[in-house]
C-alpha cells in the first residue's frame, strides 16, 4: 500500500486492507471515531504462549490514543509490563476490536443473509502508561466513555487503587472501520421465492437505573443515567 | 489443573482458570451453553504473520461443536485449509470469545466501576469441515443461531455457493465462562459519599422488521421474526 495518513484518514496497510467487501471498508477518522465512541466494550487479541487469546475489556479514546486497564496481576498486562529481549520498549502486541450490530439481514437465499454492522480493528502495540498525569486522565476517559460526566461523580483512584491498576495505551495508527448496512442482496433469479425478506434491526437499550442496595434513601439520580 | 471433563462440565486447564476474579469463572456445560445460544456473534481470535487478529463473525452452535464460515477466499479461512508442516491436520489456532453486556455498575468509588457480563472464551484448533452433510447441517445452525426457524424458510444453498463457503467447526473441549452480576462492591469507607451507586441495565432489543424494497407486497411477517 502507498497511502500515508492524513488529516482526515489513516493510511491503509496490508493488514488493514480486506481481502473481500473493500467497498465496506473505512479509514476515515471521524467515521472510526464515531463507532469508537458509542462503544465501551472491546474484544482485545493478544498471544499467549504461542496461542491467541481474545479477551472483552471496556476501553476509552482520548483524541488518537485508546486505553485499556486492568490489575497489575492479571497475564497480559503482566506481559505487556515486562522488559523484552534486545532492550525493546515494555509492550505488548495487540489486535483491539469493537463491533455494533445494527441489523439482522434476511435474504431470500440462505447465502446471502448478513449482518448490518460497524467495526473498528486496531493492530498496534500497546504499551504501559507510567506517567501519573496520563494515567489519571486515562482512568477518567475509562469512567466518562461508559457515561460521560461520571468520572467527576465519582471517587477518584487513590494512592493504593493507582497503585493496583495497570493501564496500556493503544496509539490509533493502523487502524480501519468496516460497515455494512441497507437491505438483503439476493440473487435475480431468487427474487420471486415465497420467502420474507429485509432487516430486523437491532439495537443496545438501557433501562431505569436500579439504586444499590445501601444507597442513601433521597440519593437523586444523575442525569447522565437517564439520558439514553 | 487436575480436573477432568465431566457430563455436567468442562476440565479445567492453566488458560481457562483466571488468574482473577476466579469466583467469576464457570465451567458448566449448560452455563457455557445457554450464554453461546443467546448469542449470534463472536469475536474470532487468530494469529496472521506472527500478530494478534481480531475479527467479528457470526457462528452457531450444533451440540459441542462450534462453527463459522466465511468466503473460501478470506484470509483466515484459506490458513485453515493450508497444509500444515509435519503432516498435522490442517487447522487454525483460535480463541472464540462471546460476551454479553447487562449492566454497567457504578460504585461510589472509581475504582469500583465495573459491568455486568456474561462471557465464554473457546480455545482450539478450527477445522476446515468437508463432510457435505455436516457442512450443510453447520449453514442451516449459523442460520438458526441467529433466528430460530429461518434456515428452512429460505432457499438453501446450492453447489455453487457451497463450493465459495468455507466452514471451520470448533470443538467444545477448552471453554469456560465468566460470569458479573449484582450491585456495585464499594469499600465500606466510601459509603457516606455523595455519589449515585447502582446499575444501569444494558440490553440488545429488537425492532420492527422493515420489509426489503422488492418484497412482494402481502409476503407474511414470519413468526421468528416477531418474537423477540
Amino acid at each position: 500500500m502507498t497511502a500515508t495518513a492524513s488529516p482526515d484518514a489513516y493510511a491503509a496497510t496490508d493488514r488493514t486492507v480486506p481481502t473481500r467487501a473493500r467497498e465496506r471498508a473505512s479509514y476515515d477518522r471521524e467515521v472510526v471515531h464515531a463507532i469508537l465512541d458509542e462503544g465501551y466494550l472491546c474484544h482485545l487479541g493478544f498471544i499467549r504462549d504461542g496461542a491467541p487469546v481474545v479477551l472483552p475489556t471496556l476501553y476509552g479514546r482520548v483524541g488518537e490514543s485508546l486505553y485499556v486497564h486492568g490489575s497489575t496481576g492479571s497475564r497480559p498486562l503482566r506481559t505487556a509490563a515486562a522488559e523484552r529481549p534486545g532492550g525493546e520498549e515494555p509492550g505488548l502486541e495487540v489486535c483491539l476490536t469493537v463491533t455494533h450490530v445494527d441489523g439482522l439481514v434476511l435474504a431470500r437465499s440462505a447465502f446471502h443473509h448478513s449482518v448490518n454492522y460497524r467495526s473498528v480493528v486496531v493492530h498496534g502495540t500497546a504499551r504501559p502508561v507510567l506517567d501519573p498525569v496520563e494515567r489519571a486522565a486515562a482512568l477518567d476517559a475509562l469512567v466518562d466513555h461508559v457515561l460521560p460526566g461520571r468520572a467527576a461523580d465519582s471517587r477518584r483512584a487513590n494512592a493504593k487503587e493507582l497503585a493496583a491498576t495497570a493501564v496500556l495505551r493503544l496509539d490509533l495508527a493502523e487502524v480501519s472501520a468496516k460497515i455494512r448496512s441497507g437491505g438483503p442482496n439476493d440473487d435475480p433469479e431468487d427474487m420471486a421465492l415465497p420467502y420474507w425478506s429485509g432487516v430486523l434491526p437491532v439495537a443496545r437499550t438501557y433501562g431505569a437505573p436500579v439504586p444499590a442496595d445501601d444507597l442513601a434513601p433521597g440519593t437523586p439520580v444523575p442525569g447522565y443515567l437517564t439520558r439514553h
